[in-house]
């Protein structure tokens, strides 16, 4: 009804201003002033550049929401088969659960409009209820088009911990574990930095779209996760490792490739805005040295496993290679050059490949390669922020400025490992010694299709 | 060739006023009508808004017209691996089909120049052939945005039958179906609503982004599929059920998935502009809603399985709720608020899940829950319109503008309902009694792959 | 911490001038100047077709982007389960390395300052560095939106060869292969023409987006690698050609579909750019141009290819048919009509299904059907260009500029045929008396999974 009118009137507001005259006989001042004023308020007016910047939050947003896809079939591809509708539910009910947790007191806690203990803790935890439609908001875009936004990067960080305690965790202390970690943990840790809280005031700490804030906190949240559940019955026999190969290697390409396309949203709309030119120009900037740092993570991965595995190539370690060095790259997407962009996600990608066997070693079991890939090389792309902005060790201040520092992004690093390590362990064991965080070990030889969603994956062609 | 030119010359039109001179010596009127002039041009000739409005709709048909993709993982997810080639490539074609159709007749049928019958029927079933290029439309947009954003809607509607009816229908069958649907049945529902016809003038009838005029479309349509091609052989056997699990769970996820996405395109840009203030709030927090819609239906549906299978949660159930709280949002996703959302989106998972065992003691087939998502939930939100508009039971005048109403919403259900019943019915008889609908038992048993497709869709690894 | 800055300091931008004083008290020659002074300096910085320009290349940009994905889906889903796993990374490690490539060399050879040879070399082939933030670039665009953009073109090129010469080209000398043609022979095609070199200038040869730059270009190098690498063991007896089928149809079919999806970025990206009137609706019309020649490309190859096989519809020919659609339409998608684009891209689909049994004769072994879709519908769209042109059969000169003809594009397609044939031949003639091209019978009959990527792509249900 309302769409009828609007496709009827719509071409009007096209023009706000009176169609020149033609002729130019009188010169007259009144004349003059009018046209000017008419011209001025137009020019006052006009949208563009707050259209253009909820432009940059809603397709950022909505490809962002995508690498919960990603996130989906790289998963599923790399449990077994008899997890594999498990892995896939889990993933579109953790996307919910964050979407729901968010809105009820997650955005209001990460952007506190006032906060206590030197800006550590938000203190409007309240639901968030939209912007006014009418009103121009003075942050220069669509009120729900930043919620939108910010509602998809704390789903990605929920979607880290889902993958490195696979095959053995129960859904429902999982979803509850996401609950808490999408509306209360992964909030208080944004508000610190993107809140404007403490590490952003007192360290000048800097994470452009999220190495820490997401990618760690999801990979310490994981962690605690992995250590808690412990590893997968028949995974580590004294000293032995026991591989466990994913079953469906192009679903796990896929989600890559989904994951890359992802990151140009993640990173490119996390410049916040699109309408002037230095915006735009560096939200190109960015979707550039973004896919350099994934290039330089591809590579990089490959050649170590073909250096470590004598020349053949692990598909699995490639693609892990490939988001290390995107998760890389994450914390200060702009300030390199292509080429150090390049060696930047390169250095994730190697790290993303060497911190496999250590995490073996202590028999932490992370069925995705998600420690290695989002917290390790989340670690490693902030501390090297430091290296775009001066070299300073410590966070000296200069022209009245704090500088971004090794020691500043050190502390943001330790900050966020200490608090989310924390919460996730009083979360994960209150779940352990409650309801249970793991499945029997007869459920899970069973698979957690069966014994958990009641249906197989494959039915018509599994073997296993 | 055009494109070189373009790169050296565009940068001129980006300056189109004379750069200040300096010195602002002689402020002569004369001097300053002409400035002004020149002023008023440039911004009177700015194509800003109408560049945003096109791109909503660009970028809101592609991403819609993935959703094809989406339909097409989810269904071939759903059916057995015997029968998965030829329900892909059924989902290629009938997305050419539909673009095919809209394009011949349905596209000016559904916005037409000129009705008869009180509106009901438009004159106009003519080829649709683009729009002047140089010149500005009155609409606000460019004119083959438009006919591409409408275009995606229709496949969606197609899309939608082809799953209900999967591993039985031919397909040569099931394509003129498609034809008929796309260029005759859908264009006349559209008409009536978004082409200004009838329901809207007469009823207040209210769907923003197509509950009733595309996704009960494709119900109804695929309810008198399933009446009449008949359920697949071997699925019901007096009152017992026998179920024929899907043989690609992690696909049909990944489809939701992709329809999720693409619904942001869906309803957002059914918001039909972005280059206004209210508009592009609108479009955001059209985003918002349409996210917590399907968040809503996701949990409530998982909550639902969860206590009627004892503790399981089945996953295909978590997907059509997905699906199910975005067809219930998909009426109005703006004017609620982001709780309501949940809430009318939760009663649409519900609904995605209860609907299963009704169609089942009717022994209606519908291999992919089709009908419980597009049809059941889209009466439901279609209905509940009325909440946001006053909770009117029938269409009273207020201010001489007609409200949108509870009986309204009905009627336009009804109207609906019954002529795309009746007009299926007439296709899919009509169908069965020349051409044949269904493939013959032994064809059924060997699979539509082997049958129609004359080949497998996984050779290398079926069992069954 | 930039990000907070950002955050409290945009709404100012978006009111560069002053609010209206109220009152018009007095008309003041001076004021008035002032004011519009500063009115014209706000609409001369206005950045609006700048970000519209740029925001057509770089979503324009991801969504190609998302065509590696797509030609991966493709890919994997035609061959064997026992070369899926390297497939699917063959298509991650392409991406990257043509990223890399294209980077260190290719950008600026393909859009050179200077050339020699009468246009045919470009003289700058240096790394590209980035352009400057903060100003305006003279193009109409940020700089770097377009390397983005122009990078996944050459990715293009390269996954098409990809899928060729799949199941017994080795990793590294596909890679090297890679390497050399994204870094050079496709860039020095590019400059002959989009890059304002010979072709341009010499034969007003037309190819608006890529049917003979990306497409023929790719499928010349697949051409002469099948020729050299030679078919798969087993696939030619005699004169009988042994079917060896793909092992996941529904994957192929994602695949189409995220490649059609893709395709609207580059075709209507390649408008390059949207800010004013006629460019965004030329990229509309470009996208329902685009989306008919696949229509077409689908319908006509079904049509075909039930006439051939008795009834029975090859699902791989339909996916393609609408492929081979697409890349008709790819050299001219704005100038012909929606009915013609539905005939050139029907022709498209006829030629990629009647060429696979030519190839067959020449026991040519394209793994994917690569070179009848993009390289003869690359050829048949190059040469359909004039028609759209007057017809002209010579490129005759009217009115001072030389004019498009049929002799002009064939001039174009043989002349990147000769060039890319005889670079192709040398760079994989060398690798195979080198390091060897192709696998040992012994490890193509393992599968290429186990030999070069050291595990099973789909270990829990593989028969084969």
């Amino acid at each position: 009804m309302g769409q009828l009118l609007k496709r009827m009137t719509r071409g009007v507001a096209l023009l706000p201003v009176a169609a020149l005259t033609g002729a130019l006989a009188y010169a007259q001042d009144a004349d003059l002033e009018a046209r000017l004023a008419a011209l001025e308020e137009s020019v006052n007016s006009s949208a563009s550049s707050y259209v253009d910047n909820s432009y940059l939050f809603l397709i950022g947003g909505i490809i962002v929401m995508l690498m919960a896809a990603g996130f989906m079939c790289l998963e599923v591809g790399l449990v077994r088969s008899k997890n594999a509708a498990m892995q896939s539910m889990k993933n579109v009910v953790l996307y919910a659960v964050a979407g729901f947790m968010f809105w009820l007191v997650g955005y209001n806690m990460a952007y506190p409009g006032s906060t206590i203990l030197g800006g550590l803790l938000g203190t409007t935890p309240v639901i968030w209820s939209g912007g006014d439609l009418e009103a121009m908001s003075d942050a220069g875009y669509a009120p729900a088009s930043d919620w939108f936004f910010q509602m998809v990067f704390v789903a990605t960080a929920a979607s880290i911990v889902s993958g490195t305690v696979a095959e053995r965790v129960k859904l429902w202390p999982f979803l509850i574990f996401t609950a808490v970690l999408t509306g209360f943990i992964y909030p208080v840790v944004v508000s610190w930095e993107w809140g404007g809280g403490y590490l952003d005031s007192a360290w000048a700490f800097s994470d452009f779209a999220g190495s820490t804030l997401v990618h760690s906190t999801g990979g310490w949240a994981a962690l605690m996760g992995a250590l808690i559940i412990g590893p997968r019955t028949g995974k580590y026999f004294g000293k032995q490792v026991n591989p466990m190969p994913g079953s469906n290697i192009p679903l796990a390409g896929l989600g890559t490739f989904i994951l890359w396309f992802g990151w140009f949203g993640f990173n490119g709309a996390s410049q916040l805005a699109a309408g002037t030119v230095t915006d735009i120009n560096s939200v190109a900037q960015i979707f550039a040295n973004t896919n350099m740092g994934a290039v330089g993570g591809t590579l990089f991965a490959m050649i170590t496993t073909a250096v470590l595995y004598k020349g053949k190539v692990d598909a699995t370690m490639v693609f892990n290679g490939a988001l290390g060095g995107l998760v890389s790259i994450t914390a200060e997407p702009l300030a390199p050059s292509m080429g150090a962009s390049v060696l930047i996600g390169g250095v994730g990608g190697v790290l993303a490949v060497l911190t496999v066997p250590i995490l073996d070693k202590f028999k932490i079991d992370d069925v995705v390669g998600a420690i290695p890939v989002h917290l390790v090389c989340g670690i490693w792309g902030t501390i090297i922020v430091a290296a775009s902005y001066g070299n300073h060790i410590m966070p000296v201040e200069i022209d009245g400025e704090l500088q971004t520092s090794y020691v500043g992004q050190l502390v943001g690093v330790l900050l966020t490992g200490v608090f989310v390590s924390i919460a996730s362990v009083i979360v994960w064991t209150a779940l352990k010694f409650t309801i249970g965080v793991r499945a029997s070990e007869e459920e899970e030889m069973a698979g957690m299709d069966v014994s958990e969603v009641g249906l197989e994956a494959y039915p018509d062609f599994t073997n296993a």
